[in-house]
């Protein structure tokens, strides 16, 4: 029997009707008290098949959107930092663990203390995080190497990300989401129906760090945690973000050509979305990235909004769908517009920061610059990063664009004159204009990383995968039919 | 009796249910068709009572609000020009005369032959425009100076503005507008209700230039008018209104101190208007600042949404009015921050580029800069000479206000290495933070200007007025009770 339709229409009709929900599972901040988590999605299939089919159709989105060929100067303005390999667009859920170990960014580990990640940047792909989380403790997952839980996080994003695995409830399934609303200015009371069916996908679609975190474990040792936490002390604006990060000396990492010190946005959609007109009044991301169906329940295959206009926006918007497919076009434009003349600009202010060191400017010269340019391209990052911003809050995407031409434009007006001052005029930077180019001025050895890491996808992640089988945490089913593609393979 | 019910409301009620109106009046291009114009409101106030006393109220919004005090970066990126002297808010449209008279802009003419501006000054001030183009020719009406016509365009901006003066119908009652819409690539088609109601802004809530145009008068003398003329032949755009006007080298002044060759936007409320929301959602201009009375009509107190939000906004946006106003002020700041950004930025890249000529700047080494100040200041002008484009179209503004930022800046980058070529090295600019020190850097004598201009006010402006009574031009109750404040006397 499929029940589906019965127990989660029941759900989402308790929802509706009561109006607010409990944080089940969030309001539990100690791991004890968590359910334990189911996180094969296979194991979810029986009681609700036509979810887990749509789920599997997430898959189908598998196209690789080389976003360093689209846009080159990305590969400056990440120069020195994972991003400059590889960065594409953002797929279905079905290839979170596999776009993950299939990024150059997350290196060739050769075992498990090996490579250039942390345990962290596991947190967003698989349930099997808060599996892992919940069995072992939250600073003993966030410990270690990213290889180190290779063979344990190996389901794609799935149903345990969202739902409680006893009561079947959407909850807030990470404690550090839980912490970053209790942090936040912003008072969520009762959360309503609306706000967690947004809430639910936050853990992943917001901005984070990897904050050092000190425990005893429990044999006793000393360790030191890199706990993903969200900054939202003092609110969601890319102001109020910086300025936490400012307040503790945060640097992402240290800029490969400027030397700025870097703060990585990372994906603030549910940030820049409460700022917008479609949260203001209530619409939840559910309700435009799973419509409901023909059966009244959301289409849990999770997409963009875009290939499915008729039921996610034309239910309250009283347009033709070529009518609002034109006006999405022009809010795109626009911010394309203020984005790809934020990037130049910051991109060409890091050469030419680059060039100002060669000719000998000091610590102390280029330290405006260094500011500028670690604060412009954060904005920047803010406004672009987050997926869909232009029709998440495109007023507030844009202002931020603004702010972030502005600064990237005042950093390169103290390096015309640090250039001058050191004797070098009418500086005109290398051309950036390809992926190769770029990759060449910021250093990246693209072959090198892409030998080592083919090397890695044919021993040590077969190795897990194999392992994950036999333990028991992946249904070999979840990968079948799965693309395998990436940006460095055809 | 009172018809004003009665008369308009059938007007109202054949558009609603017509749907479409045709431009009476304005299909006709020749001044003879034109019904003779009643340019005095007092001729219509025993028909139309109530909207009389609504319209006068309009007198109410008497507040001068100096915006050279509030922006004192607007002296700068205006220097050489009138508006460095003179510029307040806009008032209600019973001020169109007097503030016109009143603005140090229009100078201290002694005689008809004599003062800074031409005729076309008149343009949008007042229905005795085209009560004069009526009866003596277009061409003629846009010869000669402003003062030739100070006795004969007299009433305030009034009925017959809008309003056909025999059928009362909502009509274009400007020549240079039709030609403007049959220029235009919009296709209007058939003009409905709502867009007659925006159009009947449109003579005067658009972006226009004085159009150099030679004709032959009665008498077979050679003459050259200047003639309003709306830049709408590739669109609304403000790229679109820039390409025409790049594309006949116009040039509004030089600047005064960076001797860019300048462009002043006007108040282009209606083109901005289109790109946004509202406008795509079929409301009309008359929807928002003449909302529905009692009555069921509009109220002709023609003013500010913001002063009755009840009235004007929520009758459609199903929201509190705290809340509205809550979300007008976060776009208002979202405005200010690009524009102050944007002002800033023009206004020091200005000084930076009169420091250059001073240390020896070449043509050539100049050229760029001053193309990139002209379109800069061109862009950051759209956007903020139309009043309330925050609220109008919120993200085309800040898409404007961006590109505002970056040509800005990109002068200003240039402007680095030429001072630095010519050994000048941290430059920093003069203070222009208040309206008297930005004045004395745009080289403004306001105390002359001033004295000159109340000398005008006690003889010639006192002898138009008694000239337009004696002549039947003026009703003396409408100038009754009228604050007679300005800038520069309390």
């Amino acid at each position: 029997m499929n029940r589906n339709t019965l127990i989660v229409g029941a759900i989402l009709s308790a929802f509706t009707t009561a109006g607010m929900v409990s944080l089940a599972g969030a309001d539990s901040h100690g791991d004890a008290e968590r359910s334990p988590v189911r996180a094969k999605s296979e194991d979810w299939q029986e009681e609700f098949p036509d979810f887990y089919e749509a789920w599997r159709r997430t898959g189908e989105s598998d196209e690789i959107i080389d976003m360093l060929k689209k846009n080159p100067q990305m590969v400056i303005l990440w120069a020195g930092y994972g991003f400059a390999k590889d960065y594409n667009k953002a797929r279905g859920h079905m290839f979170g663990v596999l776009s993950n170990a299939n990024s150059l960014r997350t290196g060739a580990p050769t075992g498990p203390t090996d490579g250039p990640m942390p345990t962290a940047c596991w947190t967003c792909k698989s349930p099997d995080v808060q599996r892992v989380i919940t069995e072992v403790g939250e600073n003993e997952f966030f410990t270690g190497k990213w290889a180190r839980l290779g063979d344990q996080v190996v389901n794609a994003i799935g149903c345990a990300d969202c739902h409680d695995s006893e009561t079947y409830e959407l909850v807030v399934t990470r404690d550090y989401l839980q912490r970053a609303l209790d942090a936040s200015p912003k008072d969520y009371g009762d959360i309503d129906d609306s706000e967690i069916r947004t809430l639910a996908c936050a853990p992943c679609h917001v901005e984070y760090y990897f904050k050092p975190t000190e425990y005893t474990d429990k044999a006793g040792a000393e360790q030191k945690a890199l706990v993903v936490t969200l900054p939202w002390d003092q609110g969601f604006l890319a102001e109020e973000a910086e300025a936490y990060y400012d307040g503790m000396d945060f640097v992402d990492w240290t800029h490969g050509i400027s030397r700025a010190p870097m703060i990585k946005a990372q994906h603030p959609d549910y940030e820049l979305y409460t700022t917008g007109l479609h949260y203001s009044r209530g619409v939840s991301c559910s309700d435009c990235h799973m419509p409901e169906t023909e059966d009244g329940v959301p289409d849990h295959a999770v997409s963009n909004p875009i290939t499915h206009i008729k039921q996610s926006c034309l239910g309250c918007h009283d347009q033709t769908e070529e009518e609002l497919k034109q006006t999405l076009a022009i809010k795109y434009e626009r911010k394309e517009q203020l984005n790809q003349i934020a990037m130049n600009t910051l991109a060409t202010a890091h050469l030419e920061a680059g060039r100002a060191w060669e000719a000998g400017a000091t610590e102390a010269e280029m330290a405006e610059v260094l500011q500028l340019l670690r604060s412009g391209q954060w904005f920047w990052d803010y406004a672009i990063a987050s997926h869909g911003g232009y029709i998440h809050a495109p007023e507030e995407t844009l202002r931020v664009l603004g702010i972030a031409i502005d600064k990237g434009s005042r950093a390169r007006i103290e390096l015309a004159g640090i250039l001058a001052a050191h004797g070098v005029m009418n500086y005109e930077v290398p051309d950036f204009s390809t992926k190769e180019k770029a990759q060449q001025l910021a250093g990246v050895d693209l072959e090198k990383e892409v030998k080592a890491k083919i090397e890695f996808r044919n021993t040590l992640f077969k190795e897990w995968t194999a392992s994950a089988i036999e333990n028991g945490y992946l249904d070999p089913r979840q990968r079948e039919g799965l693309s395998d593609n990436t940006s460095y393979k055809k």
